[in-house]
């Protein structure tokens, strides 16, 4: 085998996988937005097929020879990396045969489908056998990989690489340190400022409404991408240019949809921005779930939460809504969307309150990969732990255990990645700052320019480097949390006068 | 070999193949509904791999072989059907290579795309090139399968089993006869009836208010059923608990929508109403596209243009668009919704002139397959023939040749099935009124009668039998097309009063 001979052969079957990729996640965004109900035992037994038949050519010997090849020879940057990256895969999917990626498909559809029942009907039970199958599943699947790792080690690691336990316990245990007081001090003071406007009650064809201003600010352009609604919002990019996002309404508030729309929109950059010449890859365009996270809380909170951000489209929210909005400033709808208080719904805390959420999951799923609890006490843990960090009774399993889509998905280890992106974002934020007039380009509703210093810095390189080399290279320093404890005490002592 | 084992050989497969299916209809139905347009050109390559990717298993010689010898024994009525169709399909798919296959996948996509594009700036010469070379593929491709056979009797064939231009002519021919004269004499009586309140401003978002309350009226319920809205509406069966239909909605056209929804609700109830015992088959609820439009116009027409059927349906759209109905009577709204006008649009022509527009099209395709034209020729082809039949003068290509979305789809040999099938439903609703009040059931809303009906005598056989024997065993006779012209002259005579 040749350089020119490998490189064919690897063209060639990723061509293959990808094709396999997009018929999937168009099915899953079609089953996750708009497909009926009663299709959905049919469709998760037909989609677990065509997992199947993507098997034979993702761990083909031609290929895995090819691949060890590969990497064994001189290459140009960008394919050594694909070709390390690839090779990992490889060597992961070699661990299962064809019956166990189908049957492991299979499992985690329904168990999503049975997640969507048991949090519209209140009721876990629905969903905890499959989620206990699926924990059971990700244990074995995970020792597979790695017989020799702790197994949270090993999943925190698929989903940041280079992350672990023992890093995240010092990054959770600064934010507990940093930001527990804060929320403390916080909580004592909630009468200070008035949010309860967003809390009226707002159509939701109005709404959909303001989300086509909203996307039109932030540039996300229906030539490219496409938004749909479903129970939890996502992202899910097809290709390059073509990049589906969710968001879901609630009549009751008015900013939950806004903010969902921007953290998926920032999602959503970081795939379009790719540099084209990752068309013809497959790994380089399949960035860390952290630095993901970054980029959708960026958008969502660095950005989406200043004051500057509303300048051209709070009027347009206030024309839709002058009953709720017509005697609310700028400045008093500004504040609002900062509020912070201890609540019950990850998705829709305020950036302080925010990794609390991320650490009370971090410690659930630590718990249950390092076998300390008994998972019939779930839900019970999760509730103590609410009231522990966050002193709040969850009332309901829709509000507590069932809230998030992750385990529904066997996405065990993707929660930290929030907190940890989030903690990126502030680095970048911060020198952004010393670039540009961030404020000045918000009022002046030149949201290009801002998601082209992301695409400058940060977006454009995709998968090619690790988060911390992304962060030298953008922001001359390795990783440093401080940043983002700094900014969250900076800013959340003003607005509470502390 | 044994019959169980070639039974099992026979069902792995078709599991195989239908999950292929499944992930294709899906695409397509993202396709042509929301996918963004700048990443066409990626999924449309894409789509093609997968389409190859199914081609080994569909002609498996495994399968082949199993076929052959389930074809050679005895078996039940249903699986010797099932197994009689599915070796004209393999037999038909050996006469390509899996490149042939992948390659008018391609050539199939791109000029769906181009057509879009073609329609929306209203120039033909965006979607010539497709055009012609999909009409040059279609006829290599159909004397690869028959090659001592006329190229347009094989694809009439193809979408009608046992049709052929001698049988639709001698149709066409008493089609011509019978209601040309008809239409002559009611384009005399053009002032009889007033619709213009149809074409007065309906915002489209009232048109999806009302919709929600006509699939509630017709029983497509979304557990099993989803609309969505594409350039030109179809339906798309993924499986008999899950069918997609679209519309497409006209702010200048209230019922525009209307019908193209009661049409598609008539085809997903074909599909929805197959006997279950049917889903571990392939070949059986795959229906021939005469059947199929007999039960799309049945609703659409023999249902849905009834006065009775708006008895407790109008006031709703009275009520949401009180400025253009408000004074207009339900016994007005009925007699103009079935208003007789020759114009340029077939899916919003009335049931008279219907057929004609059909006419036009099986005379177009029969000179294109039997190479009677210079192709370069058929939008002026397309333009005389509208004159000569219709009287009418086409403005622009957008309403003329490009109007439809079947030859970019390469359906060639589809148009007739739309007449055909007109006249198949006039016999069953000639038959049904012998057995059941109509209008009294409409009246009362109780829709789902006639589609239990439906049900009952036509749509849980699927495709078990052929048009004949169907129309046989649910009205005691053969296929009879007076049945439809009659039905067209005594509606018509009456309405213009001649």
């Amino acid at each position: 085998m040749n350089k020119k001979e490998a490189l064919k052969i690897y063209h060639d079957h990723i061509e293959r996988i990808k094709a396999y990729h997009l018929v999937l996640a168009t099915a899953d965004f079609d089953s996750s937005t708009i497909a009926p109900k009663k299709g959905s035992a049919y469709r998760n037994r037909m989609l677990s097929i065509v997992q199947g038949e993507a098997f034979p050519i993702q761990t083909d010997p031609v290929l895995v020879e090819a691949i060890d090849y590969l990497n064994s020879i001189e290459l140009d940057e960008k394919t050594k990396r694909e070709i390390s990256l690839a090779k990992k895969d490889i060597e992961e999917m070699l661990c299962f045969t064809k019956e166990e990626v189908m049957e492991f498909a299979l499992v985690q559809m329904n168990a999503h489908d049975a997640w969507l029942e048991a949090k519209q009907k209140n009721d876990y039970s629905i969903f905890e056998p499959h989620l206990l199958r699926l924990i059971e599943l990700t244990k074995q699947r995970t020792l597979k990989k790695k017989p020799d790792a702790k197994v949270y080690d090993t999943l925190l690691d698929d989903y940041q690489e280079g992350m672990n336990m023992k890093k995240y316990d010092a990054f959770f245990k600064m934010i507990r340190k940093e930001l527990v007081p804060l929320i403390r001090k916080v909580g004592k003071k909630q009468d200070l400022i008035d949010d309860s406007f967003i809390f009226r009650h707002y159509p939701i064809e109005k709404q959909e409404r303001f989300s086509k201003d909203l996307q039109k600010y932030l540039g996300f352009d229906g030539s490219w991408g496409y938004m749909g609604v479903s129970e939890h919002p996502f992202t899910n990019a097809f290709s390059r240019n073509d990049v589906r996002i969710t968001t879901n309404y609630d009549e009751y508030n008015v900013i939950g949809s806004i903010y969902s729309i921007i953290h998926e929109t920032g999602h959503a950059f970081y795939e379009h921005q790719l540099d084209p010449a990752y068309d013809s890859y497959m790994k380089l365009s399949d960035m860390s779930s952290g630095m993901h996270e970054s980029q959708s809380r960026f958008l969502e909170n660095y950005l989406g939460r200043r004051k500057a951000f509303f300048t051209t489209l709070y009027p347009k929210l206030q024309k839709l809504f002058p009953e709720n909005l017509g005697d609310v400033t700028l400045d008093a709808f500004s504040k609002a969307v900062n509020v912070s208080r201890c609540s019950l719904i990850r998705t829709d805390a305020d950036e302080l309150t925010y990794p609390v959420h991320i650490l009370i999951r971090y410690e659930i799923e630590k718990m249950i990969f390092n076998d300390e609890i008994d998972l019939h006490d779930l839900p019970e843990i999760w509730n103590q732990k609410y009231k522990e960090y966050l002193g709040v009774d969850v009332p309901d399993e829709a509000s507590g255990i069932l809230q998030d889509i992750h385990w529904s998905l066997a996405y065990f280890g993707y929660f930290p990645t929030y907190a940890l992106g989030s903690a990126i974002g502030a680095q970048i934020f911060h020198q952004m700052n010393k670039e540009m007039d961030v404020d000045g380009c918000l009022a002046r509703g030149d949201f290009k320019a801002l998601t082209g210093y992301l695409k400058q810095h940060i977006q454009k390189y995709g998968n090619l480097y690790d988060y911390d080399t992304i962060l030298r290279n953008a922001t001359g320093e390795p990783f440093d949390p401080r940043y983002y404890t700094d900014y969250l005490k900076d800013k959340y002592r003003k607005l509470y006068e502390l």
